[in-house]
């Protein structure tokens, strides 16, 4: 039985880690932190964890969070890095949900984050925790850079056709959809149900930060010869909490004779959390809401040259804090499915 | 390893059991029957499933079902009391999350459900399976009668003031309000959500077929010498999906002086999917979405004599296929929180 | 064409009066005043009204509200009350949205908003703006304080029944919901889609501001000779934006025989905004959608002694901004319905 | 005051129509049928419209709607075609808002619509109801086809690129949602909302029958040496009622300098009901919920040659109902404006 840390345990990907490991049988959460909560019962904050937890939020400390197997942050970007060295210096290892160590262009980082990276000696160190690509640098890293959730739902339906170089990698296309939990728990006249429910809308059009992000994992997995991968991505929010939609757009090269549902399958035939739908399918997010599971479909519209591929998942779990269990899974040795083998909740 | 048949596998309430089961350590599902779907796959009529049963539906057939050690009927009402007797022949235990066999007053059934009962002989042998008031007898029983919806949601919050004898039982009032999935999973121009949602509205008030089971159900806990509860009871149609929200008056006789909190407290003090919230709290339906919980809190407003209780459940779940499985726990002798012991899925 | 201003015009009630006003023959919006937003075009906040508006929001200024014919406050409570004696002063009429002159007994209205009155003796000027009790008064008053949202939907279904002494007034439940706008446009984390959506439950059970008022109302309509009406009254939040629904339990006294949906359709024939439905219909919050009505419904369930009132409004429409312009019209002499005939937005 | 006549009216876009045209100060409801409901009063089946109609649903009737000025078809395809000839024999204008008189290809018509087409001698007769491209010729008609929703949404973004001749006309993708009234008003497991809210999905991934009218549309407005444009339109159900967005995506052609913004709204300056958003906005569906408009925001992201489009309407209005009165407007020399100058519903 390992020993849990979570810092920044208050908000929307914190709690979810706190319900996934409730019923993990190998991994036991000792300390959860917040400055604003410290003191207070995570069931009193949740009280749909009444009964699994008796636990109270306390001020984040490093000889205590030292302490633990693993730390999981669970914070807005900036958080981590400034406590990272502090902890990877007691040897602990570390699952970083926030976008601080997912960049290894530091300079990338700071031009779309908009501050100096606090911690850039750690960067390299970093291994981006997107298992399908990654699961042996994963094992063996004491540093996990958890991927974002649009990058992991525009990521895992885009790296079938880069890898098999099928695709103008100029002219990607990423039209993604996400809940409103992707917009984190803090008080902000924008995310009133008011403001948000009964409608939708884009939403940093001009750029977002999941963009550059997006773009190195792609590079990551494109033949050496290729031409960068250049993704047009525009984000939308959707009325619902939970659920990531992308509907991913490319060019097929000339002369492409593929079978694309073949090749999809084939591609993830032994990754337990990802799942390809028989041909015609088209994925709901409702099918992975509460799971962790991204599900695929590819279309070749009217027979045309553009492919387009839709990507399901629950930004909290596949997009998150799932992924984040996962990744801890891998870390440890464990059955990566452990604590998440379970169905979506539906309807 | 018990063997499970679900008759009606389509429904809500039947993929609901689906989900549940299929983390349950000692129970498989070995048949699950529709005459509509016979032949698909589960997993292809609930992608949600993928990966999770290899399972196909079919023609519901006695001799088939009557392997099983268990049959969960998730049926609409008058299908469970057609095939009763060829099950309970066969020595099979049963579920019933209809309500064929909730009344024990045949005529009263009659009348409510405007229909013959089909097998009046097997009425008086079926327990009412909530456990929080039967679970002696369901652990003996041969046929167990889920409670309705509102029926447990409204029960678990009157019956520690009914027990006691602290209320007038002649004025009750249940004001009870259902996610759309109680609706079902029928193709009803009532339940489009451009008809239903964005909107809230009564509906059955003038006298709703819970009515009498939730009379009987009190009824069954009052004092011996008690006058008759009797209970308003009006339902409303949420826009969400799960969750059912009791809001329940009674009035307080003159000269109680009872600590109503501990009262309840201490009713619920051993169940294990009970729970009373601390003084002051507002249950939120979210807290038990997915969960199999009651969720109770307790109010005397101004100090005046009418107490108000609030209840909430999933409806799916505590409602109906949660504490299916519960019951199917006590009959076989399994922890009673076998599979059922996951919290909530929130936000 | 008379000039209007409005003080506080960001919120809710603010912006639905300025789609009401935008269609009003014989009201002009001159000025409208939020100190956050001063400098900035109604348009930009609200682009809904792109089109409609030419006009930026000012400081408050009571010589420029001063030369209106008519001034709104859309403000929380104890702002109008501070402003109120200089637009009194200047001549100006005046329609207060907001709670601080309802309440005609000061130490009561002091007990439940916790604070001094900072106006005291305008109290006793002001009329209670609900037309279907108080049409004389309105249409000579200077002042007039507008009912919650709670209390009109609530009075509206008593009324019939209160006024001919048919209900027992020590023994009145009203069990209510609202959509989310009520909660008003503030960030505040309790008010997040994220948190209240998918969601439903009862708050201030304990007791809610607008209790004083619904009884002092109620009190209002009731024979001289009568118990004073008492009410339990349970406010509910639904997840969905504009609606209110009110659910209204009464015990009628022994030996009424009287008809009751005849009653209702007497007392409000010449009501041009409150609408008995036929007897045995549900009224629909969706009905009222960004319109002006309440509709209203009567039941005795099993035929026993307790009645049923159903009562459906729009919370920012006839439960704020639509009965202010009503009150508008009133006060001016206008056609009662100008700029308030149209029909709901269903679906 | 002129007479109209609905065919169709108890779907969606028929209640639209009787909503509008309650307003319209010179045109009058006259038939409005459904062989369904045929004796039901309008407003038994819509309680909204409870007041302003005094009119019961009829059988379809030749003779009775050849009396009226204006005929509407609300009704799915294949209905209008079928009484066209007999309409246009008699001299009434009609204003079809199904898709039998849209596509100019009987041809092609054929084949999205799997049947024959019943009316094709009149296919050549029918303008296309776009004002924005149409206008001279809706006015001089006597068979307006009115736009798709998707339609009128996505031409109006592509159009004043597409005029300019910007754009690869060849590689345009139309990523489009709609709220679920755009399903229609019929009874379907799938259309309910425990199946479609809470959830997003992509739907006729492989080929939706808007495609040919959205190619068409954007052909007639190419400059005439132009390679035909080409579309990828996957279209997405959103967990709301009403609207739709749009996000379009083209490549801008080499050397292209101009200011794409000032395009936009040259374009548009003397349109009443397109709106081009100020630069850097993204529109909102709910900034058009209930009212007649289409707003604009164009966005050239990192630079890069893409361009993005976002364009906003409400199905049932701009995308339907709301259109459909502009065109009677414009038929009959009404001000373009009349009945539809009303700002949307917010919040």
């Amino acid at each position: 039985m390992i020993q849990v840390g979570i810092v920044g345990g208050t908000g929307y990907t914190g709690v979810e880690l706190l319900r996934l490991l409730a019923n993990h049988s190998q991994a036991e959460v000792k300390v959860i932190t917040s400055r604003a909560e410290a003191g207070v019962q995570v069931s009193e904050l949740y009280p749909s964890l009444r009964g699994f937890y008796d636990l109270a939020y306390s001020v984040p400390d490093a000889d205590v969070l030292g302490e633990c197997d693993v730390v999981f942050f669970a914070t807005p970007h900036g958080v981590a890095q400034a406590m990272m060295p502090e902890l990877i210096n007691r040897g602990v290892r570390v699952i970083d949900l926030s976008a601080d160590f997912r960049i290894r262009d530091q300079q990338l980082w700071e031009q779309w984050y908009a501050q100096e990276h606090a911690c850039p000696e750690l960067i390299a160190k970093a291994v981006y925790g997107l298992p399908e690509v990654n699961r042996a640098q994963i094992a063996e890293a004491q540093l996990v850079a958890c991927p974002g959730c649009y990058p992991t739902a525009t990521q895992l339906g885009f790296i079938p056709l880069l890898e098999a170089g099928l695709i103008d990698p100029s002219d990607l296309v990423a039209n993604a959809a996400s809940g409103v939990s992707g917009a984190g728990r803090q008080a902000k006249i924008d995310n009133l149900m008011s403001e948000v429910s009964d409608s939708f809308k884009a939403y940093a059009c001009g750029g977002h930060r999941h963009l550059p992000e997006i773009e190195q994992g792609l590079r990551d997995v494109q033949p050496a010869d290729s031409v960068q991968a250049k993704v047009t991505f525009v984000p939308h929010l959707l009325p619902m909490i939970r659920g990531i939609h992308a509907t991913l757009y490319a060019t097929l090269l000339p002369g492409t004779e593929q079978d694309l549902q073949a090749l999809f399958e084939q591609r993830y035939a032994n990754e337990p959390f990802v799942d390809v739908l028989p041909a015609g399918s088209h994925p709901q997010t409702r099918t992975a809401k509460g799971a962790n599971v991204c599900r695929l479909s590819v279309f070749q519209p009217q027979g045309r040259d553009k492919v387009v591929v839709l990507s399901v998942i629950d930004n909290l779990v596949k997009g998150a804090s799932g992924q984040a269990v996962q990744n801890m899974n891998i870390m440890f040795g464990f059955d990566e499915a452990e604590g998440l083998d379970f169905a979506a909740l539906l309807p």
